[in-house]
């Protein structure tokens, strides 16, 4: 087992041993789900003020709208969520490379087969080269998209990694 | 503005008032990356031990692998995290139904042209019956992929929500 493997078993025995909220409902208590990126530096939790049970957390490389979509219907569809926070972050990763870059990395790193994988499932890594403007950008296409209703509520929002603060942008 | 948004101005406030931790890192310092389900009763950090700064953390309805490709290839290409761990979770929502009924709610609820931009992104929702096995299948297709080197350790669990715990399974 893993050093890492190891740190989760003793995560899961000293959280489970003082842990009471085991009858949480499945759909999110006060129905709003928060979108943000996967970057190391972000506790979405404690920075943005999620109790258990209260939002959905989507979480992916630059906090991406178009990547959320499944994601996005299932929580306001099935599961009757009204509102959207998304937050991208100062210092993303997905600020410093294009597309062109990654494929490069991939084909160079892993071979041949893999740059043909990337384009077999044409994987459009979604970079973006401006911070507050993505985030117009990604309110922006979920208001227009068909799959979210005009009745949900979207803010959009940038967390300073450098600060620990989060600042509404649109 | 929202009840919810004055949470998140608030959470803010308070978070940065005693932030230390300004000076992490972009690359995760553990190298490794957690997959779990964007569920409002998980909290990924306390339940599985993430520190700030040590993983990257992405979450997706169901923590579905082949939904996480994009956000893995940046993870370990770009940012050399070299281990992935994928929970998924009694009590899922994506065990509940599956992509006829989806598909059927979103036409009732948000009508034809939200059907037709459904079938335009060819969405799949990628519900699961059975949860071992769809850790299993994930942790299969992860380890098939051309596009997660042989080097990667993966490992599989399941988070109990009743319980707290965090078990392995493959």
């Amino acid at each position: 087992m893993s050093t890492i493997q190891k740190n989760v078993e003793a995560a899961s025995e000293s959280y489970s041993s003082t842990f009471t909220k085991g009858d949480l409902a499945l759909p999110p208590a006060k129905k709003y789900l928060v979108l943000t990126c996967m970057d190391a530096r972000i506790d979405p939790a404690s920075a943005f003020g999620i109790e258990l049970g209260d939002a959905h957390v989507i979480r992916n490389a630059g906090a991406s709208a178009v990547d959320a979509v499944r994601s996005i219907v299932i929580s306001e569809q099935l599961l009757g969520t009204t509102e959207i926070v998304l937050v991208k972050h100062t210092g993303c990763g997905m600020l410093t490379f294009k597309n062109e870059d990654a494929y490069g990395i991939v084909e160079k790193s892993l071979g041949a087969s893999a740059a043909a994988e990337l384009k077999a499932r044409s994987l459009d890594f979604l970079p973006f080269p401006e911070l507050e403007q993505a985030v117009k950008d990604d309110v922006k296409f979920l208001q227009a998209s068909k799959l979210v209703p005009d009745s949900v509520t979207i803010s959009g929002w940038v967390y300073e990694v450098e600060t620990g603060k989060t600042k509404r942008i649109v």
